[in-house]
């Protein structure tokens, strides 16, 4: 399985050591993402779905708007060399001018220990401020969906269950199906590749993906990839930062955290969700 | 309590949504790092201890050495500014010159989406090549140890409690009594914090903290930050990476991961690791 490696451990068990035996770990490994032959990003990622998690990355970053302006995309070099499968390139579409100074801008010359997405506190308020909120529907959505939506994702989670260490992220219609679903070791990563893959699909952009499932944290990049990607609603299993929360209600998106077993709570736009009927 | 903040909220309970109440939500803010007025790195963090976060990072980058490199370490702008308390600058102590071209050399003109660390594949390589190893003895700390210096941990988490999104990484000396521990929206920024404060103290470089326990996932750059700080034995809540395990095993470093109720794996070097007594 191409996200999983195998490794010797010992177990630590009624305070002695086993004896060494393999075991599967989450494979980690950089990928760098180059835009017309030149760098633009390079993530610890968890290797199978480059092309998606490529594509996605591009578009949550405004380089690419749909996949009219993706002519290929592909590794760099042949496979054989050292380190091949780690370098993939996106060649633009047949007269298409990639704007990759919206990354160069906004990013390079800057680097980030957690995973940012934002370059300062002027341009957090800029992204918060420059947010066109979508209109919000009341009771568009109802209770048990989003519940189901989440329960889904644990299935499309094979690698977590063999390693426990693995994010995951699904997109869904507004009637809870998966449209696309991945696994990454950062959640980011998970949420790029779900994107990217709607994305040659020719189903991003367009109203289809309205719903976000994600294992982990709901964070402000999150709520910004999301925004990007035209989601209306966001589940979490795990909790939301207050600048998400802010983000979300600025951009009219519903986002639930700790969605587990038919319980939750929803930090923005709960005008959305109808309460389970009769 | 300043890693914490409040938002209005509603709970779905029983297929309904609950009247809005106030909850406690974890503090995500940016954070612009300054070394002698430049900017290094920008970094969604969890506000408070500020001046341990920025000395951690430079530290870990290689851009400073020891508390004696650094003159001072201070929010830049006034109290009552907008933003103020998001950038925050170190300036070199008398004579020194920060080498700030080690940041700008492997780190700048990219950027990461998933916490990285690394510039690429050649460098991945050149990380794990270079290494020296530390020497492995057998037998230094005992299974309890380890076990007993995560369950400190869960007591150094109090915004956990509150609010359920918060990364928490302590160090601790070789019998497992905690020198400091952080909690921050970001595992990178929780270990950076605790390196920060030790070496602040002028702990660090030194072999005091030997033990890094961490609440969530061991990745290639955790390692890599508990190498830089001298760390012996690496315990973690969660998985471990590949690329994690592979670079603690050139570093001499011992890696364990799912410690939780006296159980757990050892994915490197477990000869350092002594059984129970008795």
């Amino acid at each position: 399985m191409k996200g999983v490696a195998r490794r010797d451990v010992r177990r630590l068990a009624a305070g002695a050591l086993t004896a060494p035996a393999e075991d599967d770990v989450v494979a980690e490994e950089p990928l760098e993402i180059r835009a017309a032959g030149e760098t633009l990003a390079i993530t610890m990622r968890t290797p199978g779905a480059d092309r998606e998690l490529a594509l996605g990355f591009l578009f949550a970053e405004g380089v690419i708007a749909s996949r009219d302006d993706v002519g290929s995309v592909s590794h760099c070099g042949r496979p054989g060399d050292e380190g091949y499968g780690n370098t993939i390139d996106v060649v633009p579409g047949p007269g298409v001018s990639l704007d990759i100074d919206r990354v160069s801008a906004t990013r390079r010359g800057t680097l980030t220990t957690s995973s940012c997405g934002v370059c300062g506190r002027r341009s957090v308020g800029d992204v918060i401020e420059r947010c066109t909120p979508r209109p919000v529907a009341a009771g568009i959505v109802g209770v048990q969906t989003i519940a189901a939506a989440v329960e889904s994702l644990r299935e499309k989670q094979p690698n977590f269950a063999r390693t426990g260490g693995i994010h995951a992220a699904a997109l869904c219609d507004l009637g809870g199906r998966v449209l696309a679903a991945y696994e990454d070791i950062g959640r980011h990563n998970a949420i790029d590749k779900a994107v990217g893959a709607l994305l040659l699909a020719g189903r991003i952009p367009g109203g289809e993906a309205a719903l976000l499932v994600v294992s982990g944290r709901a964070s402000f990049e999150v709520v910004q990839k999301a925004s990007a990607a035209g989601v209306l609603i966001i589940a979490s299993v795990s909790a939301a930062s207050s600048l998400a929360i802010d983000l979300a209600r600025a951009a009219g998106i519903t986002l639930c955290g700790f969605v587990r077993r038919g319980g939750g709570t929803v930090y923005s736009h709960p005008e959305r969700i109808a309460p389970a009927a009769g």
